[in-house]
């Protein structure tokens, strides 16, 4: 929760001190007091430094106390050790916003770590908040505020930024920069001791000036609060964000860097999905994408891309089709009106469908004219303009006629690759200056043009999701708490096979019928009760892989076998596990199914419980045919999990496969799902398999661990 | 082939004519005399023009067979309609190599493609050999001659490039030109109507000035000798190709822009990895390459990448970590002494593993020392070098020092990856000037060197494919003839269960006992003998989905089932397919497998004969577990193929799993390649499933369709 007042400091902050205010133009705590007074920033400024009058013709104070108003924000660059004491005076003064830039906190070791939970105690017993500490700062064009130590400021517009990195923050201003890219509030986020990608992403939902949100992140801390923050924010603002640390190796370089822990990529995908925030696959995405957000960055006047290629060579029209299919995005039909309107400005030879060849000997004239054509028909609304150097080029002029073009027509969307180097040097520096989005190659383009592609999608997903209620299916808590209480007393992490079965059909799903013998005359009764054929599985907390030993037994059909089988398991246990407590024999019928999937979840630590359903058997592994979802979801989401794995499609009717109750494996994810939210002494619980039969599923095999 | 004297011509040619040589400027014709005469062509230009004296300072002449002296390469440039005969003076005057400038043949239609065959035969018959037509050209800057209409020639160096498409030639020109980037020989195929890209393959490995190829690729014509030349060129030379035209839109395109057939994407997957050949993913992948490739451009001084990041900021390394664990690029390890020198020139927050992190505070004196200490450590034979704008980078000072250290180490391979924009742009330039490879981004510096680090795995495995010899293993051709003869007699393209029964066990793969059964008395006769379980199918060249229809029948277990069985499935017959021709119903000893594969194959127009092996059962395009081969190929591929597939490695002993015989897998897989390349007139064949058993394999279902 962001109180009113500190979001009133981070939206319209009126006066600002900054605690550590240098003399010395090259530290931080002058280049900070200079970039806000540079800036423009329209508040009062308070410099402090016990040491000096006055800094930047402006008046010194010892100590924030002695400030003559409290400022909205206070940014602290003094040396770590005096920031307790610093930050103790802004809470005894009232300031709502610490940003604290120093460093040598938690990045540094146990010490750094136990000073900054300090701080961090001191400001909450003021109400105070922090931002930080060891970062780059924050600025808020809006309001012409710029209390970072970046060398530079991107020009003002509607892009806001939350990172984890203050470098790519530096990396991102220089481009945009460049590009002349207009950002609106951007928030290094440090060591996040305080206010979080969460709170921010709060806040800026909060914000009419942000109309687009980039994230870098590294990890998320309060995963469920995220997702729903985000669920938020993308109804009418688009966020996209990369998640650095995403392979393994990359996980050990955060945890060694920042000191923070990352989850598992797989569950950051999922989130992003499940919170309707576009996930670029690189930084070059984000960058990329970035030169396209400098002038399209209003996604509400903007809908789904259909696309147009013009270019002056075949070869990379099939480039650009080729990247346009993977990334999935919708090239326009073009029809037979525009197709004659098109040859009439166009050479016989040329391509007339999508993309359309406007041919090698094609002059910036006969681009225009036909880039004229395309953007007026209503149906397409974005264009790919792909140029190659050949004679009749002219880059330059092309550049400038195509900056034209593209402010006539203002809401839709044009994109530029310049394939070459040398001869569109020159073109390429016009169209940068008329923020024209140009590019280098094909597929950052398309890429590009991808970003928004994809939250169209995810948006229109994400917004469905919502509109739906989440209900959690009722289970028996007290008969399920029990089995639990059962197998702590026993000093079991793991439960058994009788009990875990017996916990599965107390959230409402089906075990064969069958129970625990003791002794091969009970084993016999079970079997008759049941009926033939059944199955014979060892139970014991001490054997994990019964069947690798030879404790499982299928397909017995007689009273003779049952015993015979009853005998052998316990000789099996004899000679391979000697040491193991026996409970006894499970006998349940022996039940065929059509389908083994797999339905089960994990807590993640940033993210809470991950629902997985998908094909199960002992390969789940190796082909990975599963999906996730982190609880609670709806209906419409256990639907689309099923949908999403191979084994989902074939049992909702693939190639004219007939069709399962698809219902009622829903419900079996929902009841695992209520299971997953309701009982958080569960830690993972595994179905595998569940077995499914046209009108029925039955867990097989369960296996629970719990805390 | 390409005989001595065309190859004398492509590599060392002595003179040159021009025919349709103009006066006009602006005239294709007087372009390509332009370029070779201020290209610094040491040889003799000959331009033949009936209507002019003298172009360029140059004698013209009324016809080739005017010239003095018979040239190694005749340009021709005059209309479509007069080609025929000019190619044909050609002919009489003896010229090795006719390339033909002009369009106007089969991208235009039947009638050009009508005139493009005559032009081919005109030359065929005086021993010429063409390329082109519709080309732009071909240049060889190792003995100063550019041959094209392209508007400028990048600077000499050991480079070569095959394109089908011109308008990409002209594009990396424009940007070898920026970076500095030597071309050795520029071919352009246009219409291939003659010379192919094999046989400039075939040139290009005979060409001791070239190190490196690259291949913009929309269709390759004949699969089997492109592969073979690929083989030989790859040995010492590294060859990269882009495939246009990979998604089905794109494939559309190709087809209807060049006129070409293009194959199916994943064969040319599968053709490249044959061949050793690096695909890249993207045309940004190439023209990434192309600026690495610029200044270490010999393969065989280099090694494959173990590289190590230095950055001045965490998060840019984290996401560089991510990209080379992503590309599978080998981050070296560093060893204690290297930790203990990196130490004592960094600061103690510095980072001093993989990535090394030399801290935002870092000025070029730093980077350099780190470089200095890390380049000479022999274990270390590539790095990464991130920045970030800092306020101590100084960017343009530290592009002067890079440049320094990397001249100083020539050998290693040194990428630099400038993150920002404004603050590089001098920096950069120093860089591209002085031919060391800078990107604006860490994606595009990791997928260039990827190309390498893939090209040195692929190119050791080629390697190993060739060392071993391909034998065909012999199958029983006359009886398969004799099938396939009986079914085509009988107007059949498939053959029925029970013949295609024969030919897998004619190839020497099991089938299970059984055989056709015409009434109930002879189904309980071979039921009887083979033994029970049973399985019953109909077997009727007019009944496809035998299963959909109820014509299966699993599990039978006494002669009165049999019966039972038959009489059903004749009554399935003839409730569903009352109309079809029965041949009788297949009896079969029912066996149970392990696993159930597939293995089959089809003929690429292409590449010839693919070989699949993957997963089998009914979901084999849902699950795509399949590897492919072209075929002929050696047990060591087969071996491979099986290992490409989860469920080949399942088999092998996945997780512990009791490996199944997989020699047995691998003489399968090669007794259905040697029917492949024996038996042309079967055009597809699948065996699905084939049951593995530990020591045996059961072709269960066998589909065979005959020419």
């Amino acid at each position: 929760m962001i109180e009113d007042r500190v979001l009133e400091a981070l939206l319209k902050p009126k006066a600002v001190a900054v605690i550590g205010a240098a003399r010395e133009p090259w530290k931080v705590g002058h280049i900070i007091l200079r970039n806000i007074v540079e800036g423009g920033f329209p508040g009062r400024v308070y410099p402090v430094n016990p040491r000096a009058e006055k800094i930047l013709e402006l008046k010194c104070y010892p100590t924030i106390l002695d400030v003559p108003e409290t400022p909205d924000i206070a940014v602290i660059a003094v040396p770590a050790k005096i920031v307790p004491q610093v930050v103790e005076q802004c809470g005894q003064k009232g300031v709502p916003l610490i940003v604290i830039i120093s460093a040598g906190f938690r990045e540094t070791g146990p010490e750094g770590a136990k000073l900054e939970r300090e701080v961090v105690e001191i400001a909450r017993r003021y109400g105070s908040r922090i931002i930080g500490p060891n970062c780059l700062g924050i600025m808020n064009l809006d309001v012409k505020l710029n209390a970072t130590f970046a060398s530079n400021a991107p020009p003002p517009g509607p892009i806001s930024f939350i990172s984890q990195s203050g470098a790519v923050i530096t990396a991102v201003i220089d481009l945009a920069r460049m590009y002349g890219v207009g950002f609106n509030k951007i928030f290094s986020l440090g060591n996040k001791a305080d206010i979080d990608e969460t709170d921010l992403l709060h806040v800026l939902a909060r914000d009419p000036t942000t109309s687009m949100v980039l994230m870098y992140i590294e990890s998320i801390d309060r995963g469920q609060e995220f997702i729903k923050t985000a669920r938020e924010i993308i109804k009418d603002k688009l966020v996209v964000a990369i998640k650095a640390g995403v392979t393994e190796r990359g996980a050990r370089a955060v945890s060694s860097h920042t000191g923070s822990l990352a989850g598992s990529a797989r569950v950051y995908e999922v989130a992003f999905q499940q919170s309707g925030i576009v996930q670029v696959r690189s930084l070059r995405e984000l960058l990329s994408f970035i030169r396209l957000a400098g002038r399209y960055s209003r996604p509400s006047e903007l809908d789904k891309p259909r696309l147009v290629i013009v270019t002056n060579a075949g070869g990379p029209g099939i480039v650009a089709t080729d990247a346009c299919e993977k990334a999935g995005i919708e090239l326009a039909s073009i029809g037979p009106d525009l197709i004659e309107r098109l040859r009439q400005v166009l050479p016989p030879a040329a391509a007339l469908h999508n993309p359309i060849d406007v041919l090698g000997d094609a002059d910036p004239d006969r681009y225009c004219k036909v880039l004229d054509i395309v953007l007026k028909y209503p149906e397409i609304n974005s264009v790919l303009v792909i140029a190659t150097p050949q004679a009749t080029t002219r880059p330059s002029e092309l550049a400038d006629k195509l900056v034209n073009i593209v402010n006539r027509f203002g809401k839709k969307i044009v994109l530029v690759a310049f394939l070459g180097g040398e001869s569109f040097e020159e073109a390429t520096r016009k169209l940068v200056i008329n923020k024209v989005p140009v590019y280098s190659n094909i597929e950052d383009a398309v890429d590009s043009l991808s970003v928004l592609d994809r939250w169209f999608k995810l948006r229109a997903k994400v917004l469905e999701y919502i509109s739906e209620k989440i209900t959690l299916i009722e289970i028996d808590v007290k008969a399920i708490r029990e089995i639990i209480e059962r197998a702590k007393s026993d000093g079991r992490r793991v439960l058994t096979l009788d009990e875990a079965l017996e916990l599965a059909s107390r959230i409402g799903i089906d075990v064969p019928p069958g129970g625990l013998a003791r002794t091969e005359d009970e084993a016999v009764h079970i079997a008759e009760k049941v009926g033939y054929p059944v199955v014979l599985r060892i139970v014991s907390p001490d054997i994990l892989h019964k069947s690798d030993i030879g404790c499982v037994k299928l397909n017995i059909n007689s009273p003779e076998e049952v015993r015979a089988a009853f005998r052998d398991i316990m000789e099996k246990v004899r000679i391979f596990a000697p040491h193991a407590r026996i409970v006894g024999v499970h006998v349940s019928k022996m039940i065929k199914g059509r389908y083994e999937a797999i339905i089960g979840f994990t807590r993640d630590p940033q993210f809470g419980p991950v629902i997985m359903f998908g094909m199960g058997g002992i390969y789940v592994e190796l082909f990975r045919d599963v999906s996730m979802r982190i609880a609670p979801f709806t209906r419409l989401e256990a639907l689309d999990m099923i949908y999403e794995t191979k084994i989902g499609k074939i049992m909702m009717g693939y190639r004219g496969s007939r069709p399962v109750n698809i219902d009622m494996i829903v419900n079996t994810i929902l009841k695992v799902m209520s299971l997953a939210v309701c009982i958080e002494d569960i830690v993972e619980m595994d179905i595998n398999p569940l077995l499914v039969t046209d009108n029925a599923v039955f867990a097989i095999d369960v296996k629970v661990v719990v805390r």
